[in-house]
Formats: C-alpha cells, structure tokens, sequence
C-alpha cells in the first residue's frame, strides 16, 4: 500500500500546523509521498519583490518574474523546510521538482482564452524512477513545479500533482490519495463541522451534488477524485491534515 | 574517475555564463558531481526583500531571515534552474541540498568572537548515498546548504561542500575537484590574464607564497585544495567555467 497525500499551502505555511503536519505524517508507516502546495508564501514573498499576484479561477498567471518567486519558494523554501523536518523524525525524505531525475514532464499550458504563462499541464510521470525511490525507503517530498525538457521550469498545481503521481503508481501499488485542507472532510453542512460526509460512491456524488450539499470548489475537487479511481487509484480521502493517519475524514471510492 | 566541479554564484547567476557552462558541464562524460553557489543572487533578492547582508571575511550571517533568502534562492531559484538546463540536454540531474536524503549533515557553528547564525560546519558526508546515486548515472546537482539532523536548514559555503564530497568518494573513486571562477586560474601577473601558472606542487606553493606571487584570497582556495589532496582527491583544477573539460587552468596535486 502507498499514501500519496497532498498538503495544501495553509498547513505547510504555518509553523505550529507544520510541525503538526509532519508528526502526523511521520507516524504513517509504509511507502508515502508527500505533495505541497505553497500559494499563500508565494503571493506573499512576490508582493514584497513588488511583484503583482494575477489569479484566474483559482490558478496563478506566471509570468516570467513569477515564475522565479514559485520555484524559488515552492522548490527552496518550503520543500527543504519538510525535507529536514521530516529527516529530523527518521523519514529519509527527498525534495524533488518535476525536473529533478525528470520525474514529471509537463506541456506548456497551450494560450486559449488565457494565457498562463509558465504554467505546466502534466505529460508523462516517471513513474519507474519514483517507485524505485519509494522501495528503497526512501520518501518523496514533491513541490508543485514540473519542466518542460527544454530547460524551462513550469508552475503546476499541487492537486493535479498528487493526482498523478497517484495514478501513475497504481498499478505498481495499492494507492491510497488523501487530500488535506482546513475541514475535517466533505461537509454536508458547511457550517457545521462534525457534519463529515463518511462515504462518497458515484451515486450518494450524483444525488449530493442534484441536492446542492456539494457545491462550489468541492466539485473540481470530488470530480478530480472520481478521475483517481477510475484510473486505478483504491480509495481518496478527504480529510485535515493533523487528522491524517487516523481514517476519519471523507472516503471516496468507487 | 568522478569529476566534482564547483562553480561560483557569478557564473549560474548570468543567463549566458549558465548556458555556457550547462553545455560545458555536459560535455564531460563519466561520473560528475556539480556544486553551486548563488550568493550574488542572495543578496540581491535579501534587498528586495528588505534584508540587509551582513559578511565576516566573506561569510554570511545567515540570521532566520537570511536563512529562508538563502533556502529559497540557492535550493529553489538557482538550483532547480541548472537542473531543467541540464535535463534538457541530457544529464539525469537531481537538485540536492544537504537535507535531502540527509547526504549531508553539519553542525550549527559555534559562536566565539562571531554568531554567524543559521552556517553549518559539515560533519559527515553521506558517501553511501551519494555513491548509489553516482553508479546509476544519477548527477547530483547540490546547493550550498546542509541540515542539523534536528530540523534545520544551515547555510553552508559552497567550496567547503565541494572539498568534502570530492574527500567523501575519494576511496570510492579517483577524484578530480574542479573550481570554477572568473579567471583562467591561477595567475603569476594579475593583471596578464594569461599568466596561468600551469602546475602547483607543495614545494612551489611554498615558493610562490613566499614570493608573494600567490596571495590574499587564493591563499584559503590553495591551502583547501591541499587538504582536499592530503585527504585522498586526485587532482584539484582551479579554471574558468567555459573552459571545463579542456584541460586549461592550474592543476594542483601532491
């Protein structure tokens, strides 16, 4: 069995939550792949180089300035930050980009309505190299960053990342794919905290979102599920990150 | 033989000095370890960021502050960017700092008459892993910054991770430790850039010093390249980048 988890920006951009975070992650025995994200740093580290954060529908034009703030805080700051976080508790943990043993290559994303500038659209996982890695004990430690084999690095987003590197090794591993962020799961009451959604198969997805209890972002998020486990991925989970290991959350499986 | 090249902050920082030197570096066949500073690049974004630099004798402090411009700059910016370069034409490059696989792991300096803050002293060398990586064509692309084994990132000068990585494989391999700078490499005239003093041994380095043709800041870089060769390298090479792998520049051996 292989954990892939992917933790998103908020929880690696807190000392207190990092620290949290990698106990927890720590704590999981077996083969595991650790995802960041790391936006909030990278908006924040660009104001401060007078550098104009642009967003559309959630994803970061990267311009060529751009560009250096994400691989500069993606692949330096935070990624080394858990790489010796997580040595510092016995996990020979790896920090790797996408151009890093060419372990993800990725499209520039083609310009249609929008152009994203250096944002990259994943092509192939190496998945050979990373399973290697992985049996040899060691853990991976992946930045949302990807190249294009031609020198360039590319901005990728850390969801689509852990997505798949998740379906690229299943069928070498039995994968779990948990995704972590501030709520304790699927909510079917947002306002409501302990209203965690247990379960999630196709048909409760269809009747959920007919309903409307699934809204908004949580769509992109459950669709992105669906498409794990219909390319081989056994379960995802949708959960926090100081409640990983621990099988609450939202399971989604087929 | 293993080739460990390390090249200075001036050279990866400018587009067309990197481009020069990626070509170069791939040039050489075998195994090849590649080591880099940034410290130009450091500084400059430290400023940007509003952080003043602070150098002792050509070290930095490296406050908390400092430590993340460094962690960002050198293992993100600068070294993920030589790693993209050297994936396009070829070479199976993985960005490496000290945390990373915990292939290397230092000690926090002591302060006597200066705190230098978050600078590690290298204490071990993980040959091991760095041997494993070399034997499968795997070229180690590393950023002058160690880990504590207690979380921490250190920020550790380059030509020191240099020496000891090329000292760490020298009963694994014949060692050739290559240091890049802006000059041809050792000059007898400073100012005849062609004055290349073709060949040091211990009695002309002696010679030299007591001449004075050899003095200031080439002192440190000799008296650490003897240490590299008492400790088991080969040969040290002090040239300039664009002219690796072609046999120009000062040879220093036993």
């Amino acid at each position: 069995m292989l954990n892939v988890i992917k933790v998103g920006g908020g929880i690696v951009e807190d000392a207190e939550a990092l620290s949290h975070l990698v106990n927890a992650f720590s704590s999981i025995d077996g083969p595991k792949v650790l995802v960041h994200g790391g936006g909030r740093t990278a908006t924040e580290v660009a104001a401060k180089l007078g550098i104009e954060s642009n967003m559309v529908g959630g994803r970061r034009i990267t311009d060529a300035q751009t560009l250096k703030v994400v691989t500069m805080v993606y692949g330096g700051l935070i990624n080394k930050n858990i790489v010796a976080k997580l040595q510092a508790k016995g996990n020979n943990a790896l920090g790797l980009t996408g151009a890093d043993l060419n372990c993800i290559l990725s499209d520039r994303r083609p310009v249609k309505d929008i152009d994203y500038g250096f944002a990259g659209d994943v092509k192939k996982v190496n998945a050979g190299i990373l399973s290697d890695l992985i049996g040899k004990g060691i853990v991976p430690v992946m930045a949302p960053l990807t190249h294009d084999g031609k020198g360039n690095m590319l901005n990728t987003n850390a969801d689509t990342i852990a997505s798949e590197v998740a379906k690229a090794l299943a069928d070498r591993f039995e994968v779990i794919l948990t995704f972590c962020f501030e709520k304790k799961g699927v909510l079917s009451n947002p306002e409501d905290e302990n209203s965690v959604i247990k379960e999630i198969v196709p048909s409760t997805y269809r009747d959920l979102k007919s309903e409307g209890v699934i809204s908004g972002g949580m769509i992109p998020k459950l669709d992105n599920a669906f498409r794990a486990l219909e390319a081989g991925v056994s379960k995802v989970v949708i959960t926090e990150a100081g409640e990983l290991g621990k099988g609450t959350g939202t399971v989604v499986h087929l």
